[in-house]
């Protein structure tokens, strides 16, 4: 019994400190992949899950396979095949200068895996959800019908599916796609999306005007009425004052009403990346912990996300006592 | 001629950056000890200091010893014993993660040595001043006897005592300990107390209520009442805003009267272990230099514990040159 | 056709992170000069330059070459010679201490070599510009001459002369020098000077009272009236919060009249060395780019020295697509 | 259904490169323990394991935990407790200076846990073989207590018993130990000793004369006779050049008869620590393989002793493919 | 005028130290390919060579053009294009463990880049010589059309070319490739051969057989009589101890006769990627300075062949005086 | 009461691993100098030494000075005044490259200070000998006098006086030099010299024939006939294989006869610089040990430089335990 997740796995190279790329002839490598790191985020807290994968059977899929294995989770579900392991690069940014990521994950084992290759009975047997994000269906055909076929079989199954949108535009433009449609299959299976009014307005071919809690409730509204097997939806508001500081309110809409936060300052931040997807183990957290109460999953997401910014890599390794310990407040040495 | 310190040295290890512990297998190594850090700050302003210890007859003692010879302490009073040297595992924080401190020091040279094997008349030989901090006693019986026998052999030779509280509960519960008894005799030998007003109220066993200046002047004259050989007080009030910012105002109390600074904003914190061994070491620097003037304790303290921030490692290895620098102001490069 | 620099090439070495020099036994190195950073922004802005200078003939010669190469400046103007190379050491400050350099330039090949061993009939062959800094005057009596037989020549030849300039005491009084008639004689033949009301203060001998904006505008009216043949001048105000978080607005005045940007804070600073070549490096390249306007010079000249800040080294090393992006703005991951 | 190890688990601390402890401030860092270095040997040649062990309920134990779930070692018979985790200290030889190691293991959460917190009828349950070795015995009372009752509780249920001599004096010798008596009674229910003459020497209290092949067959006969549940001997004979270049020949007897291969140069040593235990689990790998084929086991055993002598760490990361093409020879670089 | 090169630019990413790959999470990164290294080591030597090559319009392209740069190569020949960069990853060997490569370079900008998109006649404008060597062939249809057609344009023009066997079965296996009919097109083209008489067997489908010189000078003898435009063979002999320590010697053959080196021993190898690189840099250098001597191409080939296995990286940095300092011997520190 | 050593402090700048220097831009840091190589191995061994030098009156002087006294030498007979602190770049060579060292003294502090800066009579106050070396005096006029002086001043006050050869042409040839007048100067006062027969062919201008250990005798015969108070002469043999591998045997003679060690092959070096200061080290060691034995000098000069060629830095930072290990062999893992 395990929660399920679906996605590419792959390594990220980065420059030491705030260099830009390959300024020095070194990089520091971390293990990624969104659905990797949401999973990663709740193995940490204590959860059962399982990573469903396909990475090259080199040396450097073995090293990504033993990374996840090390975090705690299940690496059984994931293949090794002939092919290439998917990178991509990051210049971490620093004050006036955005990060930038650099994507080398063309032609990949998983992307270019057929989407029958997949055994979605076995993959998702004794599996308590399955997630799935945006950018698997973005990566091209294979991944997309891919996608679908994961979340129709769970839906067969009746096995709960979230999905966390992480549109990315220019993969979705990379070939002869169609994201409105496939995203629109896709969370028609979710009784949980993670995605804010532009990813709403997106699936809905709707603006939503006004501004603040107003904008994000009318958003989630619509979400409900157009999907009916959808119960909650989370999401993230984020200003950006510059690449080492930002603000983030978490919000958790269900049918019955929301729970938004307050906006904290998150200063000094050391790696931004993954702090969407450690939002999203937070909030599974907080929905599991509570048995699905909107304000737990908007305080576990908020306090997993603002954690997250603190670490080097690109997913959440924090406990429930981390959790606990920033609940407490208190930002002084821990002795 | 120089003035003596008594107390346990550690190595502490540290990861890289940011990072956890272990995240990846490294550790940076610092010298450290709160009493050792106070010595180094002293030594590195040009005072006489000489370092009362014991560590294990070990490579790693011997790197301990080496490292405050190189900063100009007098080592010839460290006994290399067999046994284990304490060590400490800090994971320093960012942003909305706190720094945390994992101890293993249990079972050391120092914390396992007899009191009686400490021979203090020869040990205070020309000495100026004791300085003692409230982790020794802490640490268990041996310990909490010898300190208790140091500060009485400093009395008896009337060489003054400095005691900084440095309240470990922690350490205090670790065994059957009396801890109000113990320091109580301890402040007893003292002229110059660190110290602010929950550690006097825990000593006098009376809260202090009010804000600000005027609860830690109302501390202060508590004390000097309790307290008949007590001269002078010296304590920061620190806001935390997030693992990298703080605001400190320093203040020192004589039976005359007090001075406080104004808070200043120590942003970008670089490490913020060891701040307060700076704060004493300043005060103590800006007393000896000043002859006892409370503002310019209060001053120096300031000056080093801000400085001590932006400096890895558990001590200030700042001149005074560098608080001359830090008194003109003027925070752009110096060429 | 390229824009030629004529300045001194060094090493720099720095401790590792926020240590002190020599905390721990590693130097970063990183390779420097003023007008060679100024060189270095214009290549990576597409721009061709020339560096004339003089280089030891070992190794550390051969690798200052080689960098240079690397960022695309052309180097067969600079010579390699025996004697040493000037090199300087920066300890990197943060919060509330200061950064410091160290410089050990003195006896350097360059220093050293006579005025007359450049020929700059050839040297100047083929040359837009010509730019020259305040810092090679400043090192003796050698290099004092070479500037102005520099500046002599391209005058003779028509070619454009701009100066920055970078007055620094310590470097005029180490000799028998007159700062003020040197630099009168140069920027007598520039018709672009980088320098602020200070700098125009020293070369007239009065102040300019008043603030801001205004200051500056009376300064640079008053150095047009000085010097005839001077056209655009260019600066920025700077107020420093703490070592990591400087304000920044930029101004270029025509004799037409001026622009003056919006001040940006720029915090969480990663290197501030270079910031003014960078500067510099900004405002000739918005001066070419639109043909000499005031506007288009200040606004580059202030994108590129808020991005060098972010950037570990002395050299700005960034395209024309970050200069895009920054002014477009939105500060968050890019992918 | 795995193989299970008992033992200390610990973390080595060594400087970088060739360099003494704490030449410079910084340590290497790896998991290590004699049985999780052969558990981790097996797995990585894809056989089940299992570890059995205790380590401290802080970030150090649980990156121990970590990194050998990363190597694909069933972490599940780990125990996090309070305490303190066991380290080692390792300045690594070179030339004619002897790699050294100091111990910091006393009072480790380990060797504290009283014998009966073990149950070994659980951690047991489903095991194939139990691999003990000389060092958990050595730790004093509890573990030594604790291994005999693994090992009957291992003979009670029919599981085959393996033993590893790695006999270390100074243990031995830092408590009231009968070693002989503890050791004969272990090896009393083994069916497979790591051990050469020497340590049976220690065990029956006799010499073996002769030299090579003669003597180490003398004492596996000898053993034979003494421990009738004994079937296999497996051992090395080493011969040191200096720190960098060994010989090694590898012996594995049967009451049948024994294989010795031929000795094999091992230069350039990168990492001599863990060459023993690769050796076990190399003979471990070839028995299974083989069926208890004692060429096969020597075979195997020497080539992952060999192989191990080029890694860094503790423990063999080697695959059935490197085995493979060792086994193949060529040593010039694999396109 | 300058000696073109033409081939694929990759990064090579490796471990620290003598780790495998990712056994802890850092790369070093290299610049290589086989004709770059040449190119690369010819620069050192003061020649001028430019690089043909296409490259992705990333910061990866823009960092391997960049060191191209610091090297001294032209690099106005190479293209930056949309697409990937390939890469390798070295694991290098240690004693008794090979290094080993993993490739990922399939789908990069130079693979896929149409044949016909190569201006030759332009690229070769001022060419004095074209370097080809069997990896680009190798690669696929593009770049086997692509290097047939560099070598008819240079021989069109009358420029000589060389050619570098570098026989990669892998390669040509991984398409529906005929090398023996592409090799056999482009040695028809070229005036220097390096290649051993394995390249040879190959190439001609017949054997040879005696041993050392009697069999090197038969195989230059039967490619002469195959290839009438060849001049001069040059290959080397290699036996591998270990990983640490290879016998090389050089042999040259005209159709005159031929010379042979001794064989030295190269102990204590740094890094063995790019020997044969560096092999042909030294012969081609040896060629140019005697004019055609074989004994002295023989000999300045082995000589910085020698060199490059001390060197980390992929190419050989060596100059004229290091050339020199190797002729001279004496191996004890130089100062 | 110590010895007391006079000479040149230094910083050594060297690269990363087996790189050429600034091959990637980061160098590694040692305190170096002949002499306190020489003073740092003795007090290593226990030995109570003092170093008379002049270092630069910033934070580079100051981090020289903490390293010696980390070593445990007494620094304060050493001044610090404005200048430059003399650097050295090593490039370690490997293999059949050898290591390069480049020099950046000139002008220093200590090669500036005029001889009668010096006051002997204090620095010399309590030495119980004086070491010179031949660096000393081959640096210029102010040096060369400043060392007879030293030399005059201890032989007038009844100090031994030893001497070590280090004869390098470079340095006596860069000013209008004297070297045999001066060193016969020198060596007149001393009674023990570190110098072989091509040291004394050089001062007595005559060759010395024959090989191995009669040339060594008769050239050390004829020292001792031409300078009367010499009563001990110390040298080693070195043959070179390559960089990494060399043998050594070590002779020291006395008027009544010598003794001359076995050759030791030292294989797998580390770092080679300071091996003959370490030599000298071990030497002078064993004569106090011994009371002037030859055999107890030549075995303790070989064992501590057979023991530095596996350290990186200058210095022996060997103990009396290390040489007692050398002494008992074995040279596998100590635990």
């Amino acid at each position: 019994m395990s929660i399920a997740f679906f996605g590419e796995l792959m390594l990220r190279l980065s420059p030491p400190g705030r260099e830009l790329l390959l300024q020095t002839p070194k990089f520091e490598v971390n293990v990624g992949g969104a659905e990797a790191n949401v999973a990663t985020g709740l193995a940490c807290l204590g959860h059962k899950v399982r990573m469903i994968s396909a990475v090259s059977d080199n040396p450097l899929g073995g090293a990504v396979i033993g990374e996840l294995r090390r975090r705690g989770v299940d690496t059984s579900t994931i293949v090794s095949e002939p092919g290439r392991l998917g990178l991509y690069f990051l210049t971490p940014g620093a004050g006036l200068r955005a990060s930038e990521v650099v994507y080398d994950r063309a032609y990949s084992v998983f992307a270019r895996r057929p989407a029958d290759a997949w055994d979605w009975d076995a993959l998702l047997d004794g599996a308590t959800r399955l997630h799935l994000s945006g950018i698997t269906p973005a990566l091209g055909h294979n991944t997309a019908s891919a996608a679908i076929a994961a979340a129709e079989a769970a839906a067969a199954k009746g096995i709960p599916v979230s999905f966390d949108g992480n549109y990315r535009a220019k993969l979705w433009e990379s070939w002869d796609s169609d994201p409105k449609a496939v995203l629109t299959r896709l969370i028609g299976h979710a009784d949980l999306l993670f995605g804010n009014h532009r990813d709403i307005s997106l699936l809905l071919g709707r603006q939503f005007s006004g501004d603040g809690a107003d904008r994000r409730r009318e958003a989630a509204e619509a979400a409900f009425a157009a999907f009916p097997k959808l119960q909650t939806i989370a999401n993230t508001a984020r200003h950006v004052d510059d690449a080492d500081s930002h603000c983030v309110s978490a919000r958790v809409d269900t049918r019955a009403g929301g729970y938004q936060t307050d906006e904290v300052l998150i200063a000094g931040i050391v790696d931004r990346i993954g702090a969407g997807d450690a939002f999203a183990a937070g909030v599974l957290h907080g929905l599991i912990e509570s048995g699905g109460d909107a304000k737990a999953a908007a305080r576990a997401g908020l306090a997993l996300t603002a954690l997250k910014h603190s670490l080097p890599g690109d997913a959440s390794l924090f406990t429930r006592e981390d959790l606990a310990a920033f609940d407490e407040g208190g930002l002084d040495v821990r002795r």
